[in-house]
C-alpha cells in the first residue's frame, strides 16, 4: 500500500478487505478513488456517490460494530489496461460467532489505474437471499 | 443490433432494456456476450456463471410475466477502450399498474467489446431496500 494506490487491482482488494477486517478508516481512505465518481452500494442500500460520502458510510460501519471476520474468494471478472471489474464472494461474521453463521454476500468491485496504481472506484454488494451456491443454475428469482 | 453486438455500450444497454420490456428472448441473446464470462445476478438472486445460466434465468422470467414496464437512468460509470462499467437506476412495474408502484433498483451492467462491437458480461442487480435517493449521503446501511 502507498498512499497513492497500489501496484496491481488485487492489491487494492486485499487492502479494501484488510481495511474491512481492521475497521482501519485510513487505509479504506486510501483504498478508494477520489473525487465524485465513486459509488458504494452496501447490500440492501442505496448508492453513496462520491469519496466524501462512500467514506461517511464505511465510517458509521465502522464506528457500530467490533472488527468482523471476512472472508473474500474470486468468482469472475473483467480487466482491462486502466479498468478492472472483479466479481467476489464475501462471507462475513462477527468474530465471536462461527463462521458458520456468516453472511453470504456477493460484490461487483471496480478498480481505476490513474498514474500508474490501481484503486477501487465501486463496490456493489447484495444478498443472494435466495442462494443454492454460486454456480447454481437452476435457483428461483426476484427480478 | 446486429447479431455480433451493437457500436456502443450504450447501444448495448438499450437493447437489454429492450428485450427485457418486450420479453424477446432473441434479443437478449443478442445482447449477452458468449461463454462462461457472462455473470448475471438478478435482485436478491444468486450468481448466474456463463451465457446458458444467465440465458436460463432469463427465459424464466419472461415465461412468468408479462411484459413490464421498465424505465433506466444512467446515474456514473467508467469507461476504457474495451469495457465500461455503467451504474443505472431501474424502475419496474407492471402495465396495468401505475408508475408509482414502481420497483426501484440499482444495477450495474459491465459490457466488454470484442472484434469492435459491444456486448453485456455482468448485470449485478439490487433492490435498495432502504431508500433514501440515490445521491443521499445519510441513509442507514446493512452492512
Amino acid at each position: 500500500m502507498t498512499n497513492s494506490g497500489f501496484d496491481t487491482p488485487e492489491a487494492a482488494e486485499a487492502a479494501f478487505y484488510q481495511a474491512f477486517t481492521t475497521v482501519d478508516a485510513d487505509l479504506m481512505v486510501a483504498v478508494w478513488a477520489d473525487g465524485d465518481d465513486a459509488l458504494c452500494i452496501h447490500p440492501g442500500s442505496d448508492l453513496r456517490r462520491g469519496k466524501t460520502a462512500v467514506m461517511t458510510s464505511w465510517t458509521e460501519i465502522f464506528s457500530g460494530s467490533l472488527a468482523p471476520a471476512v472472508e473474500y474468494r474470486y468468482v469472475g471478472g473483467y480487466a482491462s489496461e486502466n479498468l478492472v471489474v472483479r466479481i467476489v464472494e464475501e462471507r462475513i461474521w462477527p468474530r465471536d460467532k462461527q463462521r458458520s453463521e456468516a453472511t453470504r454476500v456477493l460484490a461487483t468491485n471496480v478498480y481505476v489505474r490513474d498514474e500508474g496504481s490501481w484503486r477501487m472506484t465501486e463496490h456493489h454488494a447484495s444478498l443472494p437471499l435466495m442462494e443454492r451456491g454460486v454456480d447454481s443454475s437452476d435457483q428461483r428469482r426476484l427480478h
